[in-house]
């Protein structure tokens, strides 16, 4: 008998039919003897509707307004989830944020769990052998006694966190693609579907541009070692054997558990890059504060930072990625700090891609991203910028070669199938 | 300086449009200096669509999942008025039934309110001069921490409840009409809009038919002696003076208040009724009880019981009326009860029409009703049974003559204009 939590997006839930198929999922999971709980999200349109009334009453709407009336897309699919399982038998019982408690943050459209008291839905697992279906995506400030949100793709958040607070053995996430792949297979058509990869790589994939799901609901799961199983609400309910020990899916667990560990996992890209250079920047203590200072105070998130060493030991070259969308933004606070920076002239590009390898086996091998750097090179791809960490390291490429280098990459480090 | 309640119904919040006209007849009321609550319904069409998904979930479905499906309407609402209150910088707070709490008994789906504290209300009327939007129709059952539903309408009772719980001075009913009337003006063009009218009067013409406003909310402002305020929500909110004695309505209030109490109030009416006669039952104790006991057992509610004193001292005629939908089910149960009540045979009819005619000055008036019985022989108009209270009396007769029954008596009484 294991503990499980079953998570399923808007679209598995759409009508009234889905929740029946979902419905049909638990039950497969609770006649095998596993207590469940269940956790939903709104069903799909339903979210936006709500969100198009909010700024309709007002483009500058009240975030705890904002949050009370979003919230109601999922109060409404958990209660109808639990009288689908209770019509085929299923003892189950729908929990919103604010009656479990889910304790978050005050920062409302946006909010941190900070507390989940599961006590009482693991009461009911052993008493009542009770099913536990609970809203997603929402919790509560318990010092104003009001509904928050945690932000699109809450609920995966939701379902990571309410696993950790029962102790649950596994944290499954139904949704539209059947697994993590090694890279898009949009892309490249030979990659394959990952059987395990670690905590570590699943958060460079996710934060990288594999949008299966949201990063902070990783972060959560790595946080507690919550393992968390990726597979398509798609299947037949009936088809799956819940006692298998491999239904089709990606389980993301600590790399300890993932005996055959590859150098490579996976390979991921974002095409929603832009890059900026500033030129012949005095190299003084002080600058790079001068610099980042004022993006990060427009929340201007800034990545791949590559400065060389200057040859003169007077002036440098700062080369860094911002989101391509921020782009004209970051140039012209740029423009704004160049007295208090000091330099000389700058220039971008937002026609860049990034594309990252990520393996966990990269801290014990060297030469992986040297490998790299010759295959593209063979291809006539340049490379504008290189950053690295333990377990990945990213290329900032012209976007137009992107699709390319993510094929070689896959098949230079044996990902193909 | 009041402290008024405002309570709109579902076709008044129907879209975003018809949430800023409430918005503006909040704002007359705020800028008139009043503190004010404001009760909302579910935007139109909402509920039905709630209640139709649970359905088909399940049609036995739970009512404490059903409370949780459906209360999420008001919830919706709630939040979008004090959005669009906000945008015309009127500072405005939604609250939830279980925030308040508006704790009530654990019926689901048809819940008693218990007990309401007002006094956060009441604070931030006082200290942020803050207008409270509260979602109607729900609360919380506090043993169990579960939402509750009150049933339909339970909007208006919500209203009343709050309006008790923070002492307000009035309870303002925004409907799609503009106020009480003498009788029903699509019989009686004649019909008069009324003044004012005592909770009593209010409670039997609301329960013998005239379906402004839920019955258990008007039991309620009875009780609690909460001035009620009938009006019409398709007033443009700008034409009225908020500080005036007499805008467009009708006051349901304390008998007192009214300084020129007519004889008779109003006339009301009801086709919906059925006509069951019982012949020569055993005139002996214990017999009604044999009747009526198992038509209450079947939540068959029996109006008008007319027993004739028997002329031999040893059978007697029972005559009562039911629901009409319910006409044939209490048929069969009385069918069944024979051998026990020991009765000759059953006839009725359910094209039969209630006309009740009511007026607190009945009580210091005699002959009043006397006056009915010949006005209407004078017509042909066969009186088939009578039943009198204190403050009413009621006729049933053939379906068919309801009409001119009914505009014999408005005039008959002095109610035209």
């Amino acid at each position: 008998m294991s503990r499980l939590v079953m998570k399923f997006g808007g679209t598995s839930v759409a009508n009234i039919e889905r929740i029946r198929n979902v419905a049909r999922h638990v039950k497969r999971e609770v006649d095998a003897g596993h207590e469940v709980a269940v956790v939903v999200s709104a069903m799909s349109g339903k979210t936006n509707e709500l969100v198009a009334w909010c700024t309709e009453a007002s483009p500058m709407h009240d975030a705890r307004e904002y949050d009370a009336v979003v919230a109601s897309g999922e109060q409404v699919t958990s209660g109808l989830l639990a009288i689908v399982l209770q019509s085929m038998g299923i003892q189950a019982r729908s929990w919103q944020g604010w009656q479990i408690p889910i304790k978050t943050s005050d920062a409302h459209a946006s909010a941190r769990i900070e507390d989940i008291d599961g006590s009482e839905i693991i009461k009911r697992f052993q008493d009542r052998k009770e099913v536990a279906v609970i809203a997603g995506f929402q919790g509560i400030d318990p010092r104003t006694n009001r509904i928050t949100t945690l932000g699109r793709g809450g609920s995966d958040t939701s379902a990571v966190a309410i696993a950790a607070a029962v102790k649950a053995d596994r944290c499954d996430i139904y949704t539209d693609v059947d697994g993590v792949y090694t890279t898009d297979p949009r892309i490249v058509p030979r990659a394959r579907r990952l059987e395990k990869i670690a905590f570590e790589e699943m958060l460079e994939m996710a934060s990288l541009g594999a949008k299966v799901m949201q990063v902070r609901s990783i972060e959560l799961a790595m946080v507690h070692r919550v393992r968390v199983f990726v597979r398509s609400s798609f299947d037949k309910p009936e088809d799956i054997d819940p006692m298998s020990n491999h239904p089709p899916g990606t389980l993301i667990c600590d790399e300890e558990e993932i005996v055959e560990q590859q150098v490579v996992t996976g390979i991921a890209y974002s095409k929603d890059e832009a890059q900026i250079s500033i030129r012949r920047v005095q190299d003084k203590p002080g600058v790079a504060a001068a610099i980042f200072g004022p993006l990060a105070e427009s929340n201007i998130n800034v990545d791949m930072i590559v400065q060389n060493v200057s040859e003169d030991g007077l002036t440098t070259d700062i080369t860094f990625t911002v989101p391509a969308a921020d782009y004209q933004r970051a140039c012209d606070i740029l423009e704004k700090a160049r007295p208090a920076v000091g330099y000389d002239k700058l220039d971008g590009a937002n026609d860049v891609a990034k594309v990252s390898v990520i393996g966990i086996g990269m801290r014990s091998h060297a030469g992986v991203a040297a490998k790299a750097f010759r295959a593209l090179a063979d291809r006539g791809i340049n490379i504008r910028a290189i950053s690295t960490s333990e377990i990945k390291f990213s290329l900032l490429i012209d976007a137009d070669a992107a699709e390319l280098a993510v094929r070689r990459l896959h098949s230079l480090y044996g990902l193909d199938k």
